[in-house]
């Protein structure tokens, strides 16, 4: 790790409130604020937004004037070496000038008496830059007669691509403590000596990655995901942006994708494969540029459109896109929510996609041209529930036409993903292509304390890149592939022993049902896989979903539950619900929820019904080309930087003028602002906090 | 990994309780037990012995006609060469017959009727064997004109040492994710960039280890430990010998451990560190073989003259026995509960140890000596209160010559391990040193839910891997030792977001406490290192253990517990309690315990009053010579093939009347019987499960 120059004004403000609960803005803890912040890392030649405030607070702890100066200025040079004017350093116009205010509540006791604080704030934003040389920068803001700094890194990495292809496996939320349960229960062991192996037990090299946020320890699926695809670390909620605090939720400073990098510099075809509503956020942050993950419309058209609200780079969309969220693309009168009320399958369509809507249509289509895969309404079926538990699929309503058919004949993350290879590695020629394949649901399962759904949603994606790693050999295509298994963040989630389950059943008080529980030497053996009659041909699933013992497991931080340690076969678990006479987001245990179990209560504010994701580092399995850069422990943002090297996406070529002049290099040309997502830059919005 | 035949006989009993809350025997599905059964690996040349059983249930589901067959043969050959008695295969005497009887609960239902099942039992133990020639055997027992027959494979490894010394660190029921929270309180982060790291965060190797034991998916640090030394898998509680079903806790079969390997082949020099009570399970496992690691007197007595109750190695004491528990030194006058009631400072003065008593005599010690360190009663005091809460070591009682004064002038693990290495370098010249450091109370505190102590004894940990690595460098040394860092099992434990404790301690109902939390955006920053004024030198802590914001962290696995996620300041936490009127092992919330927290129901059985231990893999961390081999995903039994393989331990030369026949192939002579430790072999002892 490269220690850099830490900037001389990053001196926690006597604050008390500083930077926990809630912050004024992240990454910003004095009144002048440079975004990216100090200590970023940058990759030579990608392209990225400045974010100027100056934050005048009206009230609270930090209360001033309330008048920012909007004189501030803002100098940028090479450690070393003479600061310049920013717009001299870059050859770009002086921008506008912007004003806005915000509140936001300093700490919980505000906030339950609903006293905001009110900041006045001026800003600018220096679009579409970049830096070449690497090296340490130093950024300085200067305003109200004092300064902020930030150092920023650009990275010195080779630029010669050393695979042709990356395949970039996401278990969302996916932890090392579940990948060994999920062995557990699906692999067998005779007296301690595993009989078979999951396919990421076997990948040559090992590392683990820190998910931590850029201003919170706890990360969400949309900025981690921006930490892996960007090299930069942002605010919960945000897809490729860093967090401003204007209202505006399109107009915040952004940084190019891998995919938008890889497009770019080689025309390089992606990918983008879940088993969520597509436009969620981790396929989302391959190409949305928002501060709000929530906003679906938009997020659809950015995949195939891009970033058009602004100067961005060129991109026309992914060769395949594939999951459920058939909501973001049937039009309006079908009770879809789309972007400017279009029907998004025809727009695909005009712009030459096909539109597959079931297995079939999707095993059918040609491998030679550009696909939408669209499955059904909202996330995918469960892997359970689709090949177990399948009476769960009717009448769930859920057709990807919107017409309130079930979806049937339904694909799974290997279908999905054994495609996209086919038609990526059939399309891109010497390109070579970039897929993301994201098993989306272990994250939503562990949210709804679903553990064997969780856990068959994990084996699915084990499953997946085994016959990944078959079908690359099948097509000669293995050795020209990185592949990378990840997670984007955790859960707490771990086993702590057995659990006799006609015992726990068959007691009438919660005291005596925990004594059902069996830890250490009592744990015994994996009945889900030593009894049952599954049988799966060349794949590793439980034989036995509802052995009579089950695991004991669970997390520290939950809603109040009842658990019985017993596959919900009924569908997805709702473990905490709202009670008649008790207000809205106030959550008890759901009375319907397995009933023969034990009270817990629970962990977390009374307004959730589920777990939260948790701070631990998660593993990362690599083979292939660059394999060897992928052992140790390092940060999230490390996961960009180490496939940008394998891809050879650095570029430190100076432009025509000089450094840091052409902020276009190897562009092919500039989109005009276009049209507006939000409202326009520069309004005066108030944005609660 | 190898897959090796599996034998035939292995199918699981039509029982329905078969391997699980409880088994008649681990490793012994049917009625006639091989030990080491099925698919256990050996090195060539390690000594062990081999049980046999024939089980005759009288009752309950597997009920015979109660008469054990008593003329079972049992023969042994490689595979693909003809099968040969034992007795010729290893050239020794055919053993005396014994027999016994047990007891077992079936199931939980059978435990709460006090209903057992009788076992009549006919066995003979072939004792200090070793196989020599790489391969797979095939070993069966015939009995009742049926066979069992159990697969074993003796690795093939290379024999050429490459490491001079190796320093295996353990640190006790550590996870990731703990680690990942220890770095988050003592590590600065500016803008989600680490300004330092942990040392383990440094090492160029990871791995992750399988925990689980022979029999049960989760372990104790007995039977983990006796995995990590020997490569052997046993049951839970076992030290370095598989279980047999006599009540014996003294003949079960042994394996050789690593430290005895290296002592037999190399005269290697063996230090032992730990900051537990000194005949706990992780330092007992590296010499000790009994089934029952409680049996403390005698686990002392096997530190310093190896096992003497049946011909093994020759064994004579480590170099430095390093760690807290006096109570199993001080002659029973003064309260201690000694082998055969001696003075065990005494014992080891006459074999020519030195006794430090506290850290100026450890520090003051020769490093031409062999030296005992004993620094207090029980577990050492915690880094927290050695360090922070200082008042807490007063008025403890505990000073190690056990005339009721306090143990002051504590050393830490780091003062004990770098004596250790000054010890082991300056004695054990070309023949080089293993030294076993253990961070203990990691687990011990979590275990006690005291998550600020586990997490202060993790630092102390890594703390000491720095100052080793530093140190080894002074003397020229760190070239020539591998470094090993790992944990010998988890407890699941996770940090799921911050905790605003000014306004947790002000709310007055616990569903208004828990609204204190806060997930996702609302974690924060790290307040431990952002705020206070602990400073130390050259070491990295938290500068404050009471923020007003901490961590909201925790596992699923809890008695129940009332949480208020501050630090327990008056010592070590106890977070569950007998109330009185209620019977005893009937545990509740602890009335004295984080008293402005919220309760949490427990999802323990009742009788438990701390965590557990969890299932998930564990990190290993490399460096030094053969650091490759630990990349990857494998079991805790390859961790010993891997420091085996490095330091050279490998013994595939035939003894003198070929193969299997020289049972002590350069063993230093053999010892007697000697004195017994339990009852006479054979006695038919009633053991109850």
């Amino acid at each position: 790790m490269l220690f850099i120059k830490i900037a001389l004004a990053i001196a926690a403000s006597p604050l008390l409130v500083s930077a926990q609960t809630f912050q004024r803005l992240g990454g910003c803890p004095t009144l002048g604020c440079i975004i990216p912040p100090d200590q970023q890392d940058f990759l030579a030649g990608q392209l990225f937004d400045i974010r100027l405030e100056v934050h005048a607070p009206v009230n609270g702890s930090e209360a001033t004037d309330g008048q920012p100066d909007e004189n501030f200025t803002f100098t940028i040079g090479k450690v070393g070496e003479a600061a310049q004017p920013a717009t001299d350093f870059f050859g770009i116009d002086e921008p506008e000038l912007e004003t806005w205010d915000f509140s936001w509540f300093e700490d919980l006791f505000a906030e339950a008496a609903d006293k905001p604080s009110l900041v006045n704030v001026a800003s600018k934003i220096y679009r579409r830059v970049a830096l070449f040389e690497p090296g340490e920068y130093e950024a300085t803001l200067h305003y109200n007669g004092t300064n902020t700094t930030a150092y920023w890194l650009v990275r010195d990495i080779a630029e010669v691509r050393q695979t042709k292809n990356v395949l970039l496996f996401i278990g969302d939320g996916m932890t090392t403590n579940m990948i060994t349960a999920a062995r557990l229960i699906a692999h067998n062991q005779i007296n301690g000596r595993y009989q078979s192996l999951m396919q990421m037990d076997k990948f040559p090299v090992l590392g683990h990655q820190m998910t931590h946020s850029l201003d919170t320890f706890i990360t969400d699926s949309a900025n981690s995901a921006t930490a892996l695809y960007t090299g930069h670390k942002s605010t919960v909620n945000a897809l490729g942006v860093y967090a401003d605090s204007s209202s505006d939720p399109f107009d915040d400073p952004k940084m190019e994708t891998i995919a938008e990098l890889f497009h770019r510099i080689y025309n390089g075809h992606v990918g983008i494969v879940s088993t969520a509503y597509i436009a969620d956020a981790t396929p989302a942050a391959l190409t949305a540029h928002t501060r709000d993950r929530g906003l679906y419309p938009q997020i659809v058209d950015m995949f195939i459109h891009g970033n058009t609200n602004y100067s961005w780079t060129d991109w026309d969309g992914p060769d395949v896109l594939f999951g459920g969220g058939a909501e973001q693309f049937c039009s309006p009168d079908l009770g879809g929510e789309t972007y400017q009320d279009l029907d998004y399958y025809e727009v695909f369509r005009e712009a030459g996609y096909g539109v597959a809507l079931n297995k079939t249509e999707l095993l059918a289509a040609p491998d030679s041209e550009r696909l939408l895969g669209i499955f059904q309404i909202s996330n995918l079926e469960k892997w359970l529930d689709r090949n177990v538990y399948t009476d769960n699929l009717v009448g769930q309503e859920n057709a990807p036409n919107c017409e309130g058919g079930d979806a049937t004949d339904l694909p799974g993350l290997k279908e999905m993903t054994l495609k996209a290879i086919d038609i990526l590695e059939n399309r891109s020629g010497d390109e070579g292509w970039f897929i993301m394949s994201e098993a989306a649901s272990v994250d939503k399962m562990m949210h709804a304390m679903d553990y064997d759904r969780a856990l068959g949603e994990l084996l699915e994606l084990d499953d997946t890149i085994k016959a990944s790693i078959e079908h690359l050999t099948e097509l000669d295509a293995l050795k020209d592939t990185l592949i990378i298994v990840t997670a984007d963040h955790g859960h707490g989630f771990d086993v702590f022993g057995s659990v006799d389950t006609d015992y726990l059943n068959a007691q009438t008080d919660d005291r005596s049902r925990r004594d059902a529980i069996g830890p250490y030497e009592r744990s015994g053996e994996s009945q889900y896989i030593k009894s049952g009659s599954l049988r799966y041909s060349d794949s590793f699933f439980p034989s036995n979903w509802e052995p009579r013992w089950t695991l004991a497991s669970g997390f520290g931080a939950h809603p109040d539950v009842r658990e019985n340690f017993q596959v919900h076969k009924d569908g997805v678990r709702e473990p905490a619900s709202e009670i008649e006479g008790f207000g809205e987001d106030d959550y008890f245990v759901n009375p319907e929820d397995a009933t023969t179990g034990f009270i817990q209560n629970g962990t977390l504010p009374k307004s959730f019904n589920q777990g939260v994701h948790s701070l631990t580092d998660v593993p990362v399995f690599a083979m292939g080309p660059c394999q060897e850069l992928f052992g140790g422990v390092y940060n999230s943002i490390d996961v960009f930087y180490k496939m940008a090297e394998c891809l050879g996406l650095s570029r430190s070529g100076h432009g025509e003028d000089g450094y840091g002049k052409d902020h276009g290099s190897g562009g092919r040309g500039h989109r005009g602002p276009g049209s507006h997502y939000g409202g326009p830059p520069g309004s005066r919005g108030h944005r609660s906090r």
